[in-house]
């Protein structure tokens, strides 16, 4: 079992490690809960206040020309193309993750009429099952669920009657990662469409949109792409889908002609077909700064970076805090995962209050589960080591049995 | 007719004049465009700072409970309803106003089954028609137009036909304003709900939405209330229909029991259930700090200002500018309109670069409107004289001629 010297012996050689200094991460925090809310880049001050103060205070209305406010809710999508595999002109960034799922579901099943069914998981986020149950009825069809383990039978039993399938790429409970590759191929192979959420894939692992054939996607910009509380999500349609492409939330951002103020809707050529309304500006600008901290690193070292960090991880759970009935909950092969690693245990909840009172900041997903999330950006192998340590600290002198730590915690 | 020292002394006497020092406004311009972005609050820029790198970059996930991120939606939404003169309890913010209006007039079709037409006006802000015509479709329903003067007359021809009736109470155009109570009785009579949409009246006009028995209503932040660009919008639900409030886009930040996780969507007692994902929270705090601009002014108060003002600069242009081919495109009768008083010339686009070139700032909407806004929390007297002073000088001098003038120019 590795000892903590051999951990900083990893920093030494990891060359993600100067990358954390664009974060400002207070001191004596090991923060595994960037799937929930990624850290703040330290470029995203600076933006806002140049936003607010000049932008905003001084240029005022005139901003939507000279500092291009109306490009940008698709100037930040291309960087988050990027990071998802996407080539240029197929993502636009508004509204929420809830919102444009709507958007996405029901232009699937726009584009599917007399078809029936669009398939989920059954461990589906739980706002993606409420979004697709509303769409579907407006189409006369019905949301079916599948456990992840038979999504491709489920999906060849359902044949033509599918429309679409609508899954979460990455699981936000277990952090088990579909393959998005084999199953867009099954839904094709029936006529269906897909719909992937990657709220939690997105920055976290290599997404690689188009060479999936991929149809529709949405995605969370304020997880692994540190867009801050609520940073405007973004969404993705295919070029090959754009011309037909059409959304239930038509709006002004996306008529071909805004300023003629014309009382018909006509899309816009390209994915501004996708805009609604006018975008949250300094929460969409602060996420364009905190993009930056992504310049000059691939996907594919940051994935090797968080598979090295999870791996680490559960063999220290599993050797250091053996006996105290932690159970992996997350899939144990590496390529099943994306950049979380969850363990079940039935005093999940106390002990993860224990944990972030001793600075290892998780999240506890109920009934069972401590979610941990490893962020390549900003976590070296000594916090995964450290973590680890306190927690086996807390395991072994009890503290977790602490009375304060039965109030109510964390949020996605 | 009032000379520069008159005005002066309307300024001396006015008792909003030293809201000016509430907001971050450039020398030497004069904005008349509130309408379109409010200006920037001086307490904005603390608040943000405060939010970014002590709640986002060092309380990280914890914020949620720590700084109350969880509740602001509904907090920050009492502040509107109190200038809207909606009680506590009927107010939500989140999403943009063309999402809000979605689901507002999605609620009341649900609310109407059976009744075939959603009424609005010809001249409406054309996202709100391609809005309301996109909802209808799933309802089978259709919507119709009409134009204002008409418009009591059609709700009684539609009769029991009239799901709902969705109007902007104040028309972005012109400034007009309709008779809120007046129409949401007519609706009623017919067994009809209304949708307002407040985008150019909450802080600039007295809405007494409870006291009119209006259904449903949405509204934008980012003009009279000064939120900043893009600030996340408002709804209301009159309390007597939020039990039986549906709306198409439900999410875990309407649920009943958001952190239970549940697959099965149960909304929450309450006008909570309205929201649906995770607010632009950098965006949705901003609005929170700007709002404290409104402490201590009524909103008859800020009325009273708003006509004077706009009285004034009608005066004055009708006069000092009298024969270079101005016709008011706005209600004369103060009581017909908002905070906005528009005037048609043929060329209005150059010369309203001109203006804006010469420091006043207004804005042109095609094919003839010059708009401008009063704001009385930051515009004064002199400001409206000096703003007809310089228009006079353009206009005598030709300088609206000047190619430079032809280009592009502003966005509302």
């Amino acid at each position: 079992m590795i000892n903590r010297r051999q951990a900083e012996g990893l920093d030494d050689q990891d060359p993600l490690a100067s990358l954390r200094a664009r974060f400002a991460l207070p001191a004596g925090v090991i923060y595994l809960d960037g799937n929930s809310l990624g850290a703040l880049p330290t470029t995203v001050m600076a933006t806002v206040n140049d936003v607010i103060t000049r932008q905003w205070g001084t240029d005022l209305i005139r901003s939507w020309n000279t500092n291009n406010w109306w490009d940008a809710p698709l100037r930040v999508a291309e960087k988050i193309g990027e990071l998802v595999g996407a080539a240029p002109g197929q993502v636009a960034v508004g509204d929420s993750t809830s919102v444009n799922l709507h958007k996405q579901v029901w232009a699937a099943c726009a584009m599917r009429p007399g078809r029936s069914v669009v398939l989920s998981d059954a461990e589906n986020f739980p706002t993606d099952l409420y979004i697709i149950d509303e769409v579907v009825k407006q189409f006369g069809a019905r949301l079916e669920v599948a456990a992840s383990h038979e999504m491709v039978d489920t999906i060849a039993r359902f044949g033509n009657e599918l429309a679409a399938v609508s899954l979460t790429h990455v699981n936000y409970r277990t952090g088990a990662m579909y393959d998005m590759a084999g199953i867009t191929r099954a839904a094709h192979d029936q006529g269906a469409l897909t719909v992937w959420d990657l709220a939690h894939s997105a920055g976290a692992v290599p997404v690689e949109i188009d060479a999936c054939d991929v149809d529709f996607a949405v995605g969370c910009s304020y997880k692994y792409l540190n867009g801050g509380p609520g940073a405007p999500a973004f969404l993705y349609v295919a070029k090959r889908l754009i011309d037909e492409y059409r959304q239930p939330l038509p709006g002004w951002h996306g008529h071909a002609r805004p300023f003629e103020f014309e009382q018909s809707y006509a899309p816009i050529a390209g994915i501004g077909r996708a805009l609604t309304g006018t975008p949250p500006l300094i929460s969409l600008l602060a996420l364009d700064a905190a993009l930056d901290a992504f310049d000059g690193v691939t996907m594919a070292e940051i994935r090797q970076k968080s598979v090295a960090l999870s791996e680490l991880f559960i063999e220290l759970v599993e050797t250091r805090v053996a006996g105290h009935g932690f159970r992996l909950a997350s899939p144990r092969e590496s390529s099943q995962r994306g950049s979380q690693v969850s363990f079940a245990h039935a005093d999940g909840y106390p002990i993860m209050q224990a944990l972030i009172a001793a600075g290892v900041i998780g999240d506890f997903r109920a009934p069972l589960l401590l979610r941990f999330g490893f962020t390549p950006l900003y976590t070296s192998y000594m916090h995964v080591w450290d973590a680890v340590d306190r927690l086996a600290t807390i395991m072994e002198t009890q503290q977790w049995r602490n009375p304060e730590f039965i109030e109510r915690g964390a949020v996605t």
